[in-house]
């Protein structure tokens, strides 16, 4: 790797297939003169993630047992308001429940809600779908076998109205479609989930853990959906995909509602925090969540260069066209963290 | 569930269906009158794990990164022998690949030379493909487009010649077959390893990190194959599919190669020990590893249920007509379990 030759600016990004955030290992690539420690504003991650609980030695050295899988559904189950532990099930992240959803039905036409979370249209695609963008999910043909909707969306914060999804899974399962709810990020607004209605025909529900949670590196998600479905995407997974670790932790952190309620109105205050030095330094915020804001930086390229060289790691989003101004900024993990990013923010001369 | 009526002898095992060793969860419930504490001999999983290195904070709370990745990829290139880390693509547990494996290829003819690990059977069966087992490698037809062996092979520790396996693999590659090599109990004789030829057409082989290593909760596995079946296979991973934790830990056991070589003599010595002490009972040992031996044991459903009775867990293989006799023990981890086990196999009376 000629480090000396770190492409930057939007070439940067395209050269080095940037698809996701929180991989500092790029940015130091990119940018090896930047002022360490970098700050990781990439990804949407809770930046305080729930207090690991001491594992028992038998979490890492024996095969994950039935019985801890069945503690670990029923506390997502109760977590989720889902009808009950049988709704789920559960995968070692849902990005590969996003890659495994694909090849459970045969190739046809795919709607997704967008600009959103690159993955959904990369793994339809490469199962062999036609894909298509919608800017909203009334939008989608009357043709789509299969609607992908990010609820709330991924990075614009959009929502949608649970009522209209669920009219809009029974349209679909009428002719054999699906409608499928990404929930990555519906931890924060939990009236808005449509888990309590897991099992209804058509609809396919996923979930992160580890997003809310602040423990990405856990590597656990779930798939809520009708019976033969979840059958089917259990048989794909084999014994054994969730490991030790997970389980064990997942069963802590989900059956504690109280830490939930707390990290909500900590994460609500600290995205109203990050609104206001972004503001004060007349960035407009134009969606987000309280994981991440959107900002719009005209054209984002100069603002996320500037960023990195001052060692701060944020993410743009060059995959969509129109939508150049977008910067995807996470929540700073620290005072000195924000700081840091309110000083980055008051020295960037536009060009 | 109704632990009252908890079956037993080989109506027990056939109901509850056990597939697989390891789990105490269904041992406490067909036996819930065994002296605790449960000894499980029932996988053959090193008892003496990979001591836990400490892990960063990063490693449970941010998205794995690339550079860890190839660290891992690197660490396990050199453990194997692999020509490189590009010859390898890391997955949550080595089942996730048996599974994955045949989707990748259109439904054929697949022989599997068994008795052997059950779940190769199933995976190609409920991909579409016609299965039948064959006795050895030899033994598959001239029609066989998928050819699995796992060397050594479990139950019975069988081998088979490394140079024998690389002419059946050119063999296969040949007319577009597949040949299958399930080194999953390969760390303890690294000589009968193929991985040194990884790349070669038509050759697969697949890698468990958590039996030799002692943490099969961690999920951990390889695939080694030429370069197209790999980007196949890492595209339906997905991004990060692996763990942080097993990412960290299994790049610092890989590269401990000095506990590598203890671990096998360690293993070699209790395989020894164990040996004694079953031969000691009259029973004798018909094959099998360092991490696990094979008895023949008449009717193995008799001694299976003694020693459950007992608080030992242990594997018979009721699904291999021919092979009733079979019953698979790991290693006792300590005096006290070997006592147990011994004095168990003392009060066995044979009916």
């Amino acid at each position: 790797m000629n480090d000396a030759a770190a492409p930057q600016g939007r070439e940067g990004i395209r050269r080095e297939g940037i698809r996701h955030g929180g991989d500092l290992t790029q940015a130091a690539r990119l940018f090896p003169e930047a002022p360490a420690p970098w700050i990781d504003l990439s990804t949407g991650i809770n930046p305080w993630p729930y207090p690991l609980p001491a594992l028992a030695p038998a979490a890492w050295t024996a095969l994950p047992t039935r019985g801890a899988l069945d503690a670990l559904l029923a506390a997502a189950a109760g977590a989720y308001g889902a009808p009950g532990p049988d709704s789920l099930v559960a995968a070692p992240g849902s990005e590969l429940l996003i890659q495994t959803l694909p090849r459970l039905r045969p190739p046809g036409e795919v709607a997704i809600v967008g600009p959103t979370y690159g993955d959904h249209a990369r793994a339809w695609a490469a199962g062999g779908h036609r894909v298509q963008g919608v800017a909203t999910p009334d939008g989608a043909p009357g043709t789509t076998d299969v609607l992908v909707v990010c609820n709330p969306n991924n990075p614009d914060g959009r929502t949608w109205s649970p009522t209209d999804l669920l009219d809009r899974a029974a349209d679909l399962a009428a002719r054999g479609g699906w409608l499928v709810v990404d929930e990555a990020y519906a931890d924060l607004d939990p009236g808005r989930s449509l888990c309590g209605h897991a099992g209804r025909p058509g609809l396919i529900i996923l979930r992160s853990f580890g997003k809310f949670f602040g423990l990405g590196g856990l590597r656990l998600g779930f798939i809520l959906a009708p019976a033969p479905l979840l059958d089917a995407v259990r048989a794909g997974l084999g014994s054994w995909a969730v490991s030790g670790p997970a389980l064990a932790v997942g069963t802590a952190a989900l059956a504690d509602l109280e830490w939930q309620a707390g990290a909500r109105r900590r994460l609500a205050g600290a995205a109203d925090a990050l609104d206001a030095v972004v503001r004060g330094a007349g960035v407009p915020i134009v969606g987000g969540t309280a994981l991440y804001r959107l900002l719009d930086a005209g054209d984002a390229r100069h603002l996320w260069r500037h960023l990195a060289q001052c060692g701060v790691w944020t993410r743009p989003f060059p995959e969509h066209p129109g939508r150049e101004g977008w910067l995807r900024l996470g929540l700073p993990p620290d005072p000195d963290a924000m700081d840091r990013l309110a000083g980055a923010l008051a020295s960037f001369v536009r060009p």
